[in-house]
């Protein structure tokens, strides 16, 4: 049932995964996705590899997660296995693994640097200079050993022995070759005189001693009711939202890299500091072990950091949803609307990047209230979630019975009147209802529709609420135009002549200031919309 | 003239600073530009800095591509000192940079550690055992000294012995304190008894001894005739046209990781090994380096790889916009088009990203010859350029007289019988005029628009073809359908009543197939086209 032809057609690592299956590895082969198993992780898409971790240098961090997962978790005694290629082990992202496993006392994990000195357009720097490897991975933290990657009986010393170690991760490096010819598959099995049986699909692994613990399935209850009526930022509201929700399912875990006092997920850590896990200033890192946390449904996570650090991650975000990775981003600071941190900080493109992840549904909460369903929404939605939060601090706006699903839009302000509708989402959700009042006076009535998601697009109610006010549709939004709510406004009404859209988003790369005074620079204020929809009712 | 104050307020590295400033580096004071001058990498955003990194991890990369530039391009003696904060030290952005400077023997490349223990939210896992920076640095090829970040007469010492050190960079771990307040400026211009004069403001750096070569603008001849008739992909032709420009200009440089084969810049290589640099598997790195070595136009950049591999760098592109970066990036493989590789290799979210940078110029050029069009234009056109470019052979079908400017689409087919006007890019372009000659045969005569840029789009050709044609636009793209062609499309008409717009588009996660095959499943291809236009003329 285990491919191992497969796995070793283009392999030079072919005696190393031998070892591994057949030997030192514990897990059910008849079930594969038993919680109990050892973890095996390649950096190859493989039907029974736990993560796709597809493209190099990703494969690590999400062991770390799966191991985290059994040691501080499950509190299992299942173990983790990791292969990299030589080539990979240049991401950076391998590094801030390593540096995660060891700063975690990772002894449950073993990585197997497989060296055959070949990059995919030449040679590697370190060639088969295995001390390189080796002193880096030491200089990590890492309990290592160096070993002929083609000798059997070492390679089952090294691996018992690694499960001999405490408190330390286990780095086998391992000189490889690759182009010498796929070996016969027996001859690993009976080389050594270690393995057992002489029909290699009736091999069976031992058995995994101790269980992990069971999960129950992901499901929360109503919330509890929120205070209205006072001013919160949606990042905090998120904070408020994850401690709740960690109350209702303790499988429930936060990530943070190094911004908890800013992003407020040390509201979470301080109910809950057995469940946050400190990442640092490694993003790419994090993501990974997010989703190596929840694989095989063993947790319920949420990263959480500013939006625009996130960028950092894209391509992990981009790997995870090929995974179909359940896991749950928060990306604070969003937009000019952070004010005086500067154009770094700014998150402008994370509508761009989300909504290009195929099937990632994303949140753009405007108050308190709907930021708290956004994340008990969240974790009972499978796949890839983002929620948007803002630094401001915002209008509660909602009551407390309000109820909220994925893909329905709120109509928060409307009449017959109305000869515009304006779609905001966040903080510019606050200007577009300020802009009506003001309008109000000049009897000028608009519709307002707060987002609440943004993919996926509400199209009915945009489309219905477009055609009761002359087909006229302004967007504004805190975030550049590419990629934002008013293209995706746009191509959800595109097939419709008459419907016409405005936009008003920030163009040109900001500068640092008051949170107001950007919103009104950068065109997206209450101001510049009543501006906006008097021109759209001139033409 | 330096706001060193300004630098010293919040900084745990005032000595450090003082030091390089007004002791160590060789800088014309009044001439802050000055090719000669030693360069300072900060992570923060400064006026006279050479590269706002903006976000933390990122200086030391760009400084790789500074000191390799000045060690084999310039070859001059300009120094290059970086310095890092210890929160920053655990993006593996800074191990990638690592690891490129001892590889390449930069030993004009001095990287200060600032371990002053604090990150943003809270203590560090290494603390202030500085022994673990030291090994890691070590283990990583460098000369490496721990010093107290205090002690200016040791930091001095440390620096001038850097400066004699042949082969390797130097790190020095430096000891600090974040919280003991802001000594006194002048306490360091005496304290050590190494500064020369009494007034800051007077201070001269000593001058520095070697000079830069000169470099001349980036202007390149017209094109000589590139051969016509035949099939090429323009992953290649991009490699043909990078040799072609480095023969025009010296300074033209090309990097790529580990890719150069498949993405055709080993061509390049070939003719002009001295100006090609392997970043091997660390694009946010590689990024950088590209960055640092564009600073003060000492080269003309280009960054190759595969599109797909690219959103690794995504914060690295990000911030090189902020900073004003002008470097161009080309991105192979794009789309399902690429094949038997697999998701992970297929970029169906490159256009998302680099339009959401501000001021980014994207060329999705369709033949060998529009792609060595954009090759050129990119060298000479400030700022960041894309270049997205296809796996598949494609037909040339521009003759060698045809001119190309930025924002000018091309209308390849047309009649003033059209009915609708179909606008494609790439592999796509082929497959709108195929399904424009199956159509011809049933009478539909089709406009199809090649776009040439992404960004900036030629909305002037769009809206009159779409006039001409009935209000009827359909796009056709070998991209997911946000922030991609489609959209921007969408929203550059979206003002206009009369105009509709159908999108084809990749709708899903593809899987790998042959690329004629996945075109079909996903709906780009002729077929499709021929449908979605009869679709749009019942209506």
């Amino acid at each position: 049932c285990l491919s191992l032809s497969h796995l070793m057609s283009s392999s030079s690592a072919a005696e190393i995964m031998s070892v591994l299956f057949f030997h030192t590895m514990r897990y059910k082969q008849e079930d594969p996705e038993n919680p109990d198993n050892d973890r095996f992780i390649l950096p190859k898409r493989l039907s029974f590899v736990d993560v796709a971790t597809g493209w190099l240098g990703q494969g690590l961090g999400a062991a770390c997660g799966m191991a985290y997962t059994g040691k501080y978790f499950d509190k299992a005694s299942y173990r983790v296995y990791c292969l990299l290629g030589d080539s990979e082990s240049s991401e950076g992202s391998v590094w801030e693994a390593l540096a995660f496993a060891s700063h975690y006392s990772l002894d449950n994990l073993v990585a197997v640097f497989d060296v055959n000195r070949l990059g995919h357009s030449g040679a590697l720097p370190p060639e088969h200079c295995l001390d390189v490897y080796q002193k880096r991975c030491e200089a990590f933290g890492w309990n290592t050993y160096v070993v002929d990657g083609r000798d059997v009986e070492t390679l089952c010393q090294v691996f018992w022995q690694a499960n001999r170690v405490k408190n330390k991760p286990t780095a086998v490096v391992a000189k490889t070759f690759k182009s010498r010819g796929i070996p016969s598959k027996q001859r690993f099995l009976f080389s050594s005189g270690l393995l057992k049986t002489s029909n290699s699909t009736s091999l069976y692994a031992q058995d995994p001693p101790w269980s992990a613990l069971p999960v129950s399935p992901a499901s929360y209850p109503a919330l509890p009711p929120p205070s209205t009526g006072t001013w919160v930022a949606t990042r905090k509201a998120c904070g408020l939202a994850l401690a709740k929700l960690g109350h209702a399912n303790d499988r429930v875990i936060v990530l943070d890299g190094d911004t908890k006092n800013s992003t407020f997920s040390d509201i979470f850590k301080k109910e809950y500091p057995e469940r946050f896990i400190e990442c640092f200033i490694a993003e790419q890192n994090m993501v990974s072990v997010a989703l190596g946390c929840t694989t095989r449904d063993r947790t319920v996570a949420f990263v959480s950091t500013f939006a625009a650090f996130l960028t950092r991650a894209f391509d992990q975000i981009r790997i995870g949803a090929i995974s179909q990775a359940n896991i749950n981003l928060i990306g604070s600071h969003c937009g000019v609307s952070v004010g005086e941190d500067g154009p770094s900080q700014m998150a402008l493109e994370d509508l761009a990047m989300f909504r290009a992840i195929p099937s990632c549904t994303i949140f753009y909460p405007s108050d308190a209230i709907s930021t708290e369903h956004a994340v008990f929404l969240a974790a009972n939605t499978k796949g890839m979630c983002y929620i948007r939060t803002s630094r401001p601090e915002t209008a509660v706006i909602y009551n407390q019975q309000e109820s909220f699903e994925i893909g329905q839009a709120k109509v928060v302000r409307h009449s017959v009147h109305d000869k515009v509708t304006v779609i905001g989402a966040g903080v510019t959700l606050h200007e577009a209802l300020a802009a009506a009042e003001d309008l109000s006076k000049q009897d000028i009535s608009i519709r307002v529709i707060d987002l609440f998601t943004v993919k996926p697009l509400d199209t009915a109610t945009i489309i219905s609420s477009a055609k009761a006010t002359g087909g006229r549709i302004l967007t504004v939004e805190d975030h550049y135009p590419e990629g934002g709510i008013g293209e995706t406004v746009a191509a959800a009404v595109s097939m419709d002549p008459d419907i016409s859209v405005h936009q008003l988003a920030v163009r040109g790369i900001p500068r640092g200031g008051k949170p107001s005074e950007l919103l009104d620079v950068f065109g997206v204020d209450a101001r510049h919309i009543v501006g906006a929809v008097k021109r759209m009712l001139l033409n």
